[in-house]
């Protein structure tokens, strides 16, 4: 087996998981926004890079995701696969995560 | 990617989460009401900001939200996920974590 | 945001829950009731304030509540979200949480 | 709100719950039966004092109860919410965590 | 209420219940069967004694119990809870708890 | 109760569960299989000796089972229920606790 | 029984599950990707071998897999059955393992 090569573009999300940049934390306090550091959920921000086909239902059919490629949106830190491309942070997310489109 | 700017306007919530805007604890005792600590769950009041496009079924159809933006809201203290937003503190939470409107 | 004014006929509970006024604990000897502190789950006597429209179901249709405002209901300590109003105790509970009607 | 009043009668259980009064040890020996006291489930027995309208179906319908008022039954001492009235021992317990019917 | 008087007939498992009346561990060895003690579930044999009416359906239907009166089964010790009868132990499972039928 | 007599042919798996014999810890390096201990489901391999009904679906109908007599099968070391019968390892098993046939 | 032999050609997963062959550590970052460990889920790459029939249905029929053999996967760590096979690591996945196809 050859050398597996990954890039941002390679990434294809199975089911109803989506793909996203992470926010860098500087810009995140840039509109105003703080995101407290509590007992509870901690919320992060990110862009939507890709977006898989959707959950699949018990009838074989498909939900249609509720987000879009860049999209900005609001997630739970503690949810989804943490993934380091070329020195910048990405999280493969289930689209159930996703708390709110923020823009 | 631009740093990403953020208001109260600009939050829309997926599914069947909304947007509150916490009420301050001056308030609360206002109109005579007390909240206790105790080991069960601690509640808390807040104004709806937004609302989401409601719940989506199995069948792809959505259940129409309950509450409407303005309702005063008691809902528990432990749920949903904080968020300060221009020094004034929101939570994004599922419509049923809402135990009742109060007013 | 004014400040919210809460009194016990403006709590209107969301889905199948229930506002019950509790029973002060001397109302709960004088019928010859005794209500055993044991490792099991703690039974409390109430009045049912005001009653929310009923379970949602999954088609979107309302389970008729199974119980009506007036009744005295046994229900477990535990369970629901506890407020005080005017100095008297109040609890938000699900309706599935009530034992049994006690009169 | 006035005292409540409650005795054996006016307890109504609600869903799939029944109104059962615990048999004293010394009965429980005496057709020849003794309850082992292991890690597993604890067995007691009492008689069916009420029986609730039965589990309500998720299309409105209900489950006839399988126990009647009278039936002598077999259950799980851990179960249920234990209720002492009048200077006996009650249990309200769901029909599901009865064992068996035992005359 | 008069004395509870048990015995072996009188049982009457409720729903997917089955009442079995457990080996002694002597004749366990007798068929060169070893019931090893490990950190898994413990299997143990006993003969079925009667069977209940069958797991009810959501539709109010029953199904039809997979075993009958008679049957030597394999089930989980650990399963079920134990009555001790005229000297004799008994245990009143679920139907899902046995594992195999073993003559 | 007659001694009860075992032996591999008598064991009838109910519902989805198979019988299976383990193979000795030889055997498994001869292919040049090696099954690692980690934190992770263990595996271990065996060999079917008897295939149950299959599971009962909620209509009363019955899955076929996908593995038979005979087949290789690889399923993990902490699952079903473990049977020592003349002197050989056997395991009751799920079907869904079988991950995949090996030959 | 004779010795199991087993090779990756005869590892036949049942139903959702996948067979996987790990790609070695080096390989990992040669596209620039780093998988961080962090106390969240750990992603791993492989390559898929052999794919199941799919995940079978309540009403007796199969979901077609979502991915086929030769894909490169990202899965989690902790997901699955480690096998070592010819000195090569290899996973037994259940498809819903897989966050995203990375080719």
């Amino acid at each position: 087996m050859a050398a597996i090569s990954i890039n941002v573009s390679t990434v294809k999300p199975l089911g109803d998981r989506v793909f996203v940049k992470v926010s860098a934390s500087e810009e995140k306090t840039a509109g105003g926004i703080l995101l407290p550091d509590t007992a509870k959920e901690k919320p992060q921000i990110g862009e939507i890079v890709t977006v898989g086909p959707g959950k699949r239902n018990d009838d074989g059919s498909r939900s249609e995701p509720e987000v879009k490629v860049g999209d900005k949106v609001l997630y739970s830190k503690y949810a989804g696969t943490d993934i380091k491309l070329g020195g910048e942070d990405y999280v493969l997310l289930s689209e159930k995560d996703i708390l709110a489109v923020v823009d």
